[in-house]
Order: C-alpha cells, then structure tokens, then sequence
C-alpha cells in the first residue's frame, strides 16, 4: 500500500495518462520544471562557500584566529543560507506533490519563485554584515512574504484546474478541504514573518528568535508528536486521518527520491567544479613574472604551483568518491523520508564545505603549524559528511522494509559491502586526522597520500569485504560451514531479479 | 522503425530488465551517473566566463578598445572551452548510448575521466596567456590522451561483461566488429593528440591546425557527405549497413534527448546563479564607509547600487525566460539529432556570456558612450542565444514527422503560438537594439523596461497571437469562415491524446 501510495505522489504520475487531457493540450509533464529547480537551488545552497573561501588567511596571525574571525559572518551566511534554502527547497517539493502537472502560467510563476529563492543570499549577506540595523531581515521577510503569495496563488490556480492536481486529490470529494489545508500551512509563513518583520521595528532581536521559530517549529513540533506517539505505541500514528496525507511535517513522510537525488548531484557537481575555477583564476603565472624571475622558462614557474595542482585532483577525488558513495546508497534506497533528507542536507551542507578545506590545505608553508590545522580541518569537514551519509543508511534500516531493498537490508548480500562502502571516509578521515596528530611532520604528505589511495581502495573493496568476512568467521566461529556456501544460501533467499524490483518500487 | 531504435539507445532501455540480471546485482541504471556528468560538464563549460566578467574594464578608456583586448585571451578561452568541452560531451553520450548499464568499477573510471575534463581549461588558460609556450598544447595533448586511454578501458571492460552493453550490441552476432570500430573511433583523437604533441616541438603552429582538425574534421567530413547524398538523392544514405549505427557523426544521427536536456538545464541554472554571486561579494557596503559617507543609514549606501539589483533581476528574467523558451520547445521535440545539438551548443554559448553582459551594464556611468555600447552588446547576446533557438525549430521542421509532436508541426493548432514564443527574444532585441541607436539617450531605461516586460509579454502571448491570426486572417482573406471554427477543425485532425503520445514517444 506504500509502495502504491508513493508512486502516485512520485514524478512517475505526471507522466499517467489523466483522464480527459485531450481539451487541455497547454499542460505539461513537470519533471524538467522540478528538474531546473534543483539544479538553481542546489547551486544558491552551496556557492555562498565561495566567498568564505576566498577570505584571504594572513600567514602571520594564527590560522584559528583566523577562522573564528571567519566564523563571525561568512561561514554564518553560508550555513544560514544552506539551511533556509533547503527549506525552501523542501516546502517546494511539497508543493509539487500536489501540483504534478504544469502549464505555462505554473511555470513563469515558479521562475518568480526562484529568482525570490536566489535572492536570499544577499539579505543574509546584509544580515551578518550589518547586524544591528534591521533592513536586512525587512528584506529577507519581504522576500519570503512574495515567495508565499507566489506559491499561494500557484495552488489557487491549479485548484481552479483540477487537471494540474494529484490523482489522489483529483478524485478525491473534499477538495476544498485539502486547497484551505495547504493554503493554510503555505501562507502561515508570510504571516509569521509579516509579525516578525512588526516586532523587528520594535525589538529586532526578538525577529531573529521569532524567524528560528516559524521556520523549525512544524519540525520540532511533528518530532516530538511523533517521538511521544512512537514511545505510546502504535495506535496513535494509525489514527491519522486522509486529510494528513500531505503537508504533515513528519519524519517518515515520503519524500520524492529523484529530487533529493537531483538536489545532491549539483550541489557535489558545483562544489567539484568550483576548485577548477579558483585553480584557472589564481594558478596562471603573470608573464612578466616568468620572463623576470624564471628566464622565460615556465616548467619552474608552474611547478611553484605543485602543492596546488595536488589539492585539486586530491579535493575532486574526494567529492567524487563521496558522490560515488551517495550514489551508491540511492541506489538501494526505494523511498526517501524527510528524516533522510534532513541528515542529507546536513552531509551536503559539510560537502559544500570542501572548497574551504582546499583552499586552506595549500594556503599555508609546510611543516608549519596552520598547515596542521588546516589538514585537521579537512579531516573534520570530510568525516563528517561521511557520518551524515552513514546516518542516512542507519535511519534507512531502522525501517528497512518500506525504505531498503532487499540486498542490502540486514541479512541481505550486499549489507556488509554497502556498510563498508559507506564507513569507509569517516574510518580514513578519523585515522587521518590521528595520524596527523602523532606524526605532525608529515602531516601533508600523509593528507594527499590519503586522498589518492583511497580510490584505490574503493575499487579493492568488495575483495576486503571478502577477506574480512572470511577472517571474522575464521576466528570466532571456526566450526560453521565454508562462507562461500553462506553467501550461496543468502543469494537464494533474496533471488528476485534485481532489474524488475527496481523498475517496480523507484 | 526510426522509433523504436531511438527507444532501445535511449536511457528508459537502461531500466528494461535484460535476460540473466540476477547474477550481476552489481550492475547499475546508468542514469544518475550520466545527469552527474551532464551537471558537471555543463558548469565547466560555463564557469569559464567569470573570468571574463570579472575582468574590470577601465573607465577612462573606450568599451570597444577593452573588449578587444578581452577578445584577444579570456574570451577566447571561454569559447574554446565551451566548444572543447561539448565535443567531449557529445563523445561522452556516444559512449553511453554503447555501454547502458554501469558498475562500480565503470562509475570510478567515468569519475577519473570527468576529473580530466574538469581540467582542460587550465590548459586552455596556459595556451592562451602564453601562446608561445608549447606547454599549454603538450599539457591539453596529455589530458586528452589519458581520457582517450579511459574511455578505451570502459569500451573493453563493457565488452567483456556483455549485459553492461546495449540490447543491440547484446543481440548481435558481430560484436567483435562492434567493439574494433568503437575502439577504432575512440582511439583516433589520442593518436591525433600524440601527433600534433610531436608536431608541436618541432612547428608548434602547426600542432593548433592539427588538434582543428582532428576535432572538426569527423563531422565536417561527415556532414559534406550527408548534404551530397541528399543533393543526390536518399539512396546512399539507405545503403549505409548496420555497423554504422553507432559512432556515424551523420547531422541526423540521434541524440538522447535526456541529456541534452540536462546539459541544458546545467548551464541555463549555472548562468542564473552566477549573478548573485557578484551580487553578494562587490554589492555589499563597507561598515565604515557607511559610517563616514551616509552617517550610518543603510538605505541611502544601498541605493548606490540601484542599478545593480535592476540589472540582476532583468538578466535573472532574461535567463529565465530563455530557459522557458528552451523548455516549451523541448517540450514537444520527440528526437534529437546531431544537428540540433549542435545549434543547441551555438544557443547555450551565447546564453553563458550573459554574465558579462550583465557586468557591462552596470558597469559605466548613464548616458555615456560606453552604456550605449554595453546595451547594444548585450541585445546582441541576447539575439543570438535566441535566434538559435529558433534554427532549432526550424531544422526540427524540416525533418518534422520524426522530430516533432503533431500538434507543433506545420498546420498543427500550436504551431503558431510556438513560433511566437521563439521569435519573441530576437524580435525584442533586435527592436531594442534599434531604438537605443536613435534614442541613444534613454538607452539603459529602455533596455530595463524591455527586459521587465517581456515576462508579461510572454504571459498574454497566447491572447496576442489569437489576436494576430484574427487580423490577418481579416486582412487577408475575409471571406473565408470564422478563425474558431478553423482551430477546430485543426484540433479535430490532431485529436490523439497528448499524454498517451508524449509516453510512447519519449
């Protein structure tokens, strides 16, 4: 019934014949709409680290001087963005599991809604700059008061359009009931910033709390609700009624796994192609330099550059390689809660965080201490965007069978290897980061030796995973049947055909 | 028949469950890794014109003086960029209509290659800043070899697990003869790269011509071919055997339309967000010079920056809307050919050097000469990304029973009204770029007024070209019977449900 439910709230609908589209040729599938968005907002979330990495450290101060100076205002912006703009991303997907077809009008609306979305960064930048005078969050309540009516007035107009709606909702006899609900928890935003943006004129540090609270409060709030009714047992979740199928705020509601999917492809895509430009922009050498200083050779002048070209190709490995982690994850995962999304958003937010780690990784003298704590800091930044992915993986198997195929649930083939695949960061960064602590003299070199092994170590993992198996049986119970004949009896339980289940559940 | 070989290349063959899946759980949709790659690949080629717009143009000197001696090196870069990088794009799609189904081991390989794509501007930044230098060229041969060498090992691995490969190939008996013509195909662009890294030491000159060439020449070879064989008649073109199915170069030879659409997506998304970037680094006060200069009221020091936040908003709107535009049009393309990949590419270079067209216009002083010029290159831009546009239509018109949707075709009932929505962005700036050379005074007021109401324009365009066909159809011939009655018998002969076709045909 899940499996059903969430099919048709997922994009896979929009495609379904509706059943009287022949007088309605001006509507369109929304999937390259959904798809633009994320792309735009995956890139507002996550290039607001450019400016926090381009803060130039002076190599005199103490480099956590430095970055407590840092942390006062960029890295604030940074991360107040990241967070308000995924939750204006996933008030978006809310929206369009409602709305899963478009026509040109739903579409020039949500282009206002975006250029509103990508605007916020500068009301935040004038925020932490200025954070005694109160345009900033005028501003930023402007913004999200217009993105409200916005949205408003996009669920107004599909309502008037029935054709537009979800199937579900479509057939449903209490549409009107549903149109007040989701108007009403859309326009509960503008409302509290509009009492917000009042109080800022006359307390405004009473704005800031009342911003945290409109904006966390049906999460904290549906948390706790769900928290207490799991602790009761379960008669209270089930009591439910249709009515909450959307817009509920809690953590197991579904969340559709191609954007999550799509949202974190361009957030990895633009945090890897963000080192290539600083690498194009600060990595040439001024000719009149090499004329002057190398004899016009320029083999000397570049290989002044070396530790940088190393950072690079060490940075994109690693935000591929976690990429490639994340991907295989998705892989296995059927469906999505917003509980995953949020532990997602925070391992994206840490990713996001890696141009940062570049450019402190190369910026100071070696051997030097700042160049111990920025390698400390990468450690950092990596585990735990590792450890966020790893969650994601733990909350997936708290309820593996709506959420988890088959192999990779407990017991299943790929169980061991997948939770290699994953520990695997988190495990090296941890050992990095010691290792950097007791040798502090190499600390670099021991760095990028990490990051270039561990490819390597991806492509031998599944030979590991083997040999530890077979060590950990060995050891402890020598008198069990030969592995391999384990494996074979597990590939039995499970022998449904992979391509099939796939097709059928995503 | 065309149909039905474009389904079994495209990427929805990937989920189709192949005959023996159960032993190879390791195996993969390749569809999330090929959007990853679209994402990356459309940033890179993008992300090269912040360099150019962030070159400071002096005011003392004439525009036209310092965007020559821009031409001369970064302009150059971003366009040999944009087009070095779409060719490795276009083999990319090549590759992976080959191999539909990945590995782990394939997705680590494809993260290397991608690496080694993200690299090549640097190279071209080298050639560029010094021409003389063969080191940028031998640099760019290497990249380019090793990528070569990659693509080389993906095409053997995939041969020596068959259910990796397209059905097609899988069904074959002559898959040896597939994988040496592959081979064959992937291999000549390395060997030409070591040539022309050879050639280079001796006569570097010569080498550019030789990289030119092996570029270009497959499609330029190809496509003379394809215009004598149409001069002449089809029957070459049907003589062509079932070994050129794949890796042919012909103008009409398919392209998935998914992808296109992704790369697309990737730069239109790149482009919007690349504005508030500058936004929030050079538009945000000094404290203390608000402190000293406006008596520390906020408002006064942001109004400095009126002009830029009109500007913002009117490129975020102009981007948007070509997005619009591209997205309609793709909308009810059901194929995409060779040929209209590559006028998309022409289309999206355009649409990347808004960025500058933005920073030019805020640039300068109102009323100078300078302004003027900004304006006018900024229609210019904006022209040619969508003329483009356009001959993408018009070339999709020409082959319209395989590339079009019936309803846009010629005589079908939106026929027009798409029409209307391309010609749109070329008429407004050609008429723009008009009116600012006779009224050379109020240029930047006209310009913002053009870029802020072609969003409403595009909203009542629907009424305008009803409106238009009534007119002529008045003018011209009154005597025929009411225009309504004509659009419906239009929409009786094309009475196929929309949804059900897009489905079958996407």
């Amino acid at each position: 019934v899940v499996c059903k439910q969430l099919r048709a709230r997922g994009p896979g609908s929009a495609l379904r014949p509706l059943r009287s589209p022949e007088g309605h040729s001006g509507t369109q599938s929304s999937h390259r709409l959904l798809a633009y968005s994320d792309a735009l907002i995956s890139i507002i979330a996550t290039v607001m680290i450019l400016p926090v990495a381009h803060t130039k450290v002076q190599d005199d101060e103490e480099l956590r001087e430095s970055v407590q100076a840092l942390l006062a205002t960029k890295i604030a912006v940074y991360l107040m963005t990241f967070l308000i703009v995924t939750v204006a991303w996933a008030a978006h997907i809310r929206l369009f599991q409602v709305v899963v077809r478009i026509d040109d009008c739903l579409a020039l609306l949500n282009l206002a809604c975006m250029m509103l979305i990508t605007f916020l960064p500068y009301t935040f930048s004038l925020m932490a700059t200025f954070p005694d005078n109160i345009l900033g969050i005028l501003l930023f309540c402007g913004c999200v008061m217009v993105i409200g009516v916005i949205q408003s007035l996009m669920v107004l107009y599909a309502f008037s359009r029935p054709f537009l709606l979800n199937e579900q909702i479509q057939i449903s006899e209490n549409q009107t009931f549903y149109k007040h609900h989701i108007l009403k928890v859309i326009m509960r935003v503008p409302l509290m910033c509009f009492l917000a943006s009042i109080a800022s004129l006359i307390v405004f540090q009473l704005s800031y709390a009342l911003l945290a609270i409109v904006i966390f409060l049906p999460y904290i709030s549906q948390f706790l609700k769900w928290c207490r009714s799991k602790a009761m047992g379960k008669c209270q979740v089930e009591e439910s009624p249709d009515s909450m199928l959307y817009y509920t705020y809690l953590p197991n509601e579904p969340l559709s796994k191609d954007r999550v999917e799509a949202f974190s492809d361009g957030v990895y895509a633009i945090v890897a192609t963000l080192l290539i430009l600083d690498i194009c922009e600060d990595n040439i050498p001024d000719p009149a330099v090499v004329e002057t200083q190398f004899g016009g050779r320029l083999i000397p002048a570049l290989l002044v550059y070396g530790p940088e070209y190393l950072a690079y190709f060490g940075s994109f490995a690693t935000v591929g390689l976690l990429w490639f982690v994340h991907h295989s994850l998705f892989l296995h995962v059927t469906k999505a809660t917003r509980l995953m999304g949020l532990l997602n958003t925070f391992s994206l937010a840490f990713v996001g965080g890696l141009p940062l780690a570049y450019q402190l990784t190369h910026e100071f003298p070696r051997n030097s201490q700042n160049e111990l704590e920025a390698i400390q800091i990468s450690c950092v930044i990596i585990f735990f965007a590792g450890i966020f992915q790893l969650a994601i993986w733990v909350v997936a198997l708290y309820s593996e069978q709506e959420t988890l195929h088959p192999y990779v649930r407990y017991g299943g083939r790929e169980h061991v290897f997948m939770l290699a695949k994953l520990a695997l960061y988190p495990c090296v960064a941890l050992g990095t980061f010691f290792l950097t602590c007791i040798l502090s003299k190499f600390s670099a070199s021991i760095f990028h030796l990490m990051e270039i092994t561990v490819p390597f170590a991806f492509l031998v993992l599944r030979l590991l995973v083997r040999v530890g198996l077979a060590l950990l049986r060995l050891i402890f119970c020598p008198d069990r049947p030969d592995p391999r004949t384990v494996v074979e009896e597990e590939e039995d339980e499970t022998r449904v055909p992979f391509n099939t289940l796939v097709t059928e559940l995503s």
